[in-house]
């Protein structure tokens, strides 16, 4: 084969998997006989060929382009926007991550779907327009963009300002224990990691936050889960018996506007469980993204607040409050703090540069307490709605969680419903909804569901929960005659 | 004690944690008692009792500030941008990742200090501002907040971008394969958890990139150094051997422009290797950071090349070419993609948005082959300099690198020369340098240093060689006669 054959079979190949789509320039042929050091010459005849094959064409003075009405293998995804998998890479059998959680994610990300199932608020009501501004602003500044300045523990004006929130809400804690992670989804991953080794067995909720449960799996871990009352939250008591009988190496919890409950641990009892572990030197990670979201006057306490030896590792955020696509969490890891620091840099070295910036401006200009105080207005609003349509268009046997702050709704839908299969029928329908499988590993939340009602209530949602209850009324009980 | 001396006390331990500096404004009355629900009065009572102690000061319509000639505790820190360490938080003993490579680079980022150890480029050629205007740009479409788009794999935009990429200088990728990261630092975490489990070996190069070390030391398990020529790399008949009478689970490599070495594997070598551990169906980690600064008039080829069962792990990034600060790398991680892009989902759930689209869009307009250009040859220019001024004022027994791409010197000092005993008085005089320590186990490099080259040549970098070079000159042989 000559070279300008196998180039041009090497141009095809490549628009084959999808790479451009139709209308898309390909590279000039400047560009590939410079960068592929061949001549201009035979990059000609290999667009030439390609061209009397009907794969691309040439514009006058633009260059050549993908065909729109092309008959290649590649018009086959010219106008979608995902590439083709005509190569499947070959995947290795053995993935112990739950893939449920991330093909649940990825169905939620279609935008004609009602999205019940999303983990994520809306972010309609965030302050983005701003924010952009200010990414802009510390963006312009050339000395932004040195990583040097974001090693580990993370840029100082941001840590400065988290510090400043806690002592506003309540909590004085020393800003040198602060680490900037990606999200809390890292900070709970090196908190874990600092504390606990593979083979170890670790304390949840249950039901549980889904990524503490991937935390403890993908570190070769075991998790153990505690009874989790819908009044009072994890049971202390139970726990305090499981750590005279087995080796807990820590324990995991979100004691506010836990997810997917929605309820807030009361004070004794988070008193009770810190003193418990702390007793036990036993360190307690405590995710706290939800606490800004509180409907009552006052912010709810962390354990974090009770804390007397530093076994408390306190992991937060900025995604339900500000931008999930920011991806700005923190740790507190009490007197972990090094380890995780050290973690922190070999995870993932640094987090970016403008969003700490962008953020830690925000919040020196002032303005977050009004946005959280809209925001705690809307979802206590909008929980209210979203309660009161499903008591009367779902079953009346289900229970229904009271959520006293964040925007997540739990549903607990009579035995013989499987919320699995009520995951893929609502799909059809175009609804997404959170199904009870994916925050436990005991199989007892089968006929639970999770319900997203940051969004703002409208005719849309309204007939998503009512197609939702007709599905569910017409699943058949067991012992239910034949119609 | 009173409320609001209780709250005086408590803002007083804030401040004195180094919070704010002199000439901050503290919360204003009305936001301190909002959010913690007290009365006007309480706050204004306790603002006035600081005020009696001389810590803050109230200007007429402007509320409360930091007094800048206070003489509370907190003007230890006042002026300082660092926050004291008043309260340090208790550390666990067991800090198994090497503490010297981050307090290594956390002395770089001394603005005094000549930058001769920094592993990043120099900043100053790359186009910040047109990537900040780019980032601007996207940030201000506010659908690009969403996390959603961005659940991995990654944005479409940029994978599309990248095997673009790939093709323009050789190599056939199909886009399905790319997974976006958090920098190569999360790709090589991700690639290495994906392949091996806690207490499996590593077979890697020596010396070979300190992060490679880390990620393997993080997960538990055991690096074995493999013999690495200064001609021609990694020494694959020895690993051939190895691979023989130990169970080795994974390698993983820089072949091109090794950090710290700058060779090239030569291709023969690169076929042996992805050969080698073919037969073996034992995966190979590639890290190709360097690839696209190569001198030669062509791109050196990837190990990926010669893959043909999906058993080389391919991680790269723009930190090297574009920006550090914005965390945007990559896998390509061939039969273990489905893992690599599960663990990635679940280590940092997803990578920040704005950077994404910004370089995606900075790749689809063009100038990224230009920029480059420019690059290569600036930094081959700088590495006949800065090889030339060594060779002037180091001992003339000392080994140099000739690197063929990228932007760091290795060289070997005579055998008595303690690198980390350079690194100390060296950075006494306000330069730092690589010990060779952090790129091995083995206690092999202990008399090599690395030097960065990317900076502009100056009479201050140039000083600080003659300097390294009197320093060294310095050091007494163990058997010179005393003077």
């Amino acid at each position: 084969m000559k070279m300008y054959e196998q180039l041009a079979g090497e141009l095809e190949e490549h628009l084959a998997a999808g790479m451009l789509k139709a209308g898309d320039k390909v590279p000039s042929v400047r560009q590939l006989s410079q960068q592929r050091n061949i001549s201009i010459t035979t990059v000609l005849k290999a667009y030439s060929l390609l061209e009397s094959r009907g794969i691309i064409e040439s514009r006058p003075q633009s260059g050549y382009f993908v065909r729109k009405s092309s008959h290649g293998t590649h018009t086959l995804t010219a106008d979608t926007d995902s590439p083709a998998r005509l190569k499947p890479p070959p995947v290795a059998s053995n993935v112990e991550i739950s893939q449920l959680v991330l093909r649940t994610l990825k169905t939620i990300s279609r935008n004609d779907a009602v999205p019940l199932g999303s983990p994520y608020p809306d972010s309609s009501p965030f302050p983005l327009t701003r924010l952009s501004h200010l990414a802009n602003n510390v963006a312009r500044k050339s000395n932004s963009w040195g990583v040097l300045d974001d090693l580990p523990p993370g840029n100082i004006n941001l840590i400065r300002q988290i510090a400043g929130r806690y002592f506003l809400n309540g909590l004085l804690v020393d800003p040198n224990e602060i680490i900037i992670t990606v999200g809390a989804t890292e900070a709970l991953n090196l908190c874990l990691q600092a504390v606990a080794r593979p083979g170890d067995t670790i304390a949840v909720e249950s039901p549980t936050y889904y990524a503490i449960l991937h935390a403890i799996e993908r570190m070769g871990m075991r998790a153990i889960e505690i009874p989790t009352s819908h009044k009072t939250g994890m049971d202390v008591d139970y726990l305090a018996s499981i750590l005279e009988s087995e080796k807990i190496a820590a324990c995991m919890v979100m004691p506010n506007f836990h997810n997917p409950l929605g309820i807030v641990m009361p004070e004794e009892n988070k008193k009770k469980l810190v003193a418990l572990m702390t007793r036990a030197r036993k360190p307690i990670i405590e995710s706290a993204v939800y606490n800004e979201l509180y409907y009552a006057d006052t912010p709810p306490s962390s354990l974090k607040k009770y804390d007397t030896e530093g076994y408390v590792l306190h992991c937060s955020s900025f995604s339900k409050t500000l931008s999930s696509a920011f991806r700005i969490g923190w740790a507190m890891p009490g007197r972990y703090r090094d380890k995780v620091e050290n973690l922190k840099f070999v995870n993932t070295l640094s987090t970016s540069a403008i969003p700490q910036m962008a953020i830690a401006e925000y919040l020196t200009q002032g303005g977050y307490d009004q946005h959280l105080r809209r925001l705690r207005k809307i979802y206590q609003q909008q929980s209210r709605i979203i309660s009161s349509v499903v008591k009367r268009f779902f079953p009346s046997d289900c229970i229904i969680s009271e959520p006293e702050g964040g925007y997540l709704l739990w549903v607990q839908l009579p035995p013989h419903i499987d919320a699995m299969r009520l995951y893929n029928d609502a799909l059809e329908r175009k609804i997404t909804i959170g199904p009870g499988n994916i925050f436990s590993n005991t199989g007892n939340f089968t006929n639970c569901i999770r319900l997203n009602y940051s969004y703002p209530w409208d005719s849309d949602i309204e007939a998503a929960i009512i197609t939702l209850g007709k599905i569910i009324a017409n699943y058949r009980q067991p012992d239910a005659p034949h119609p």
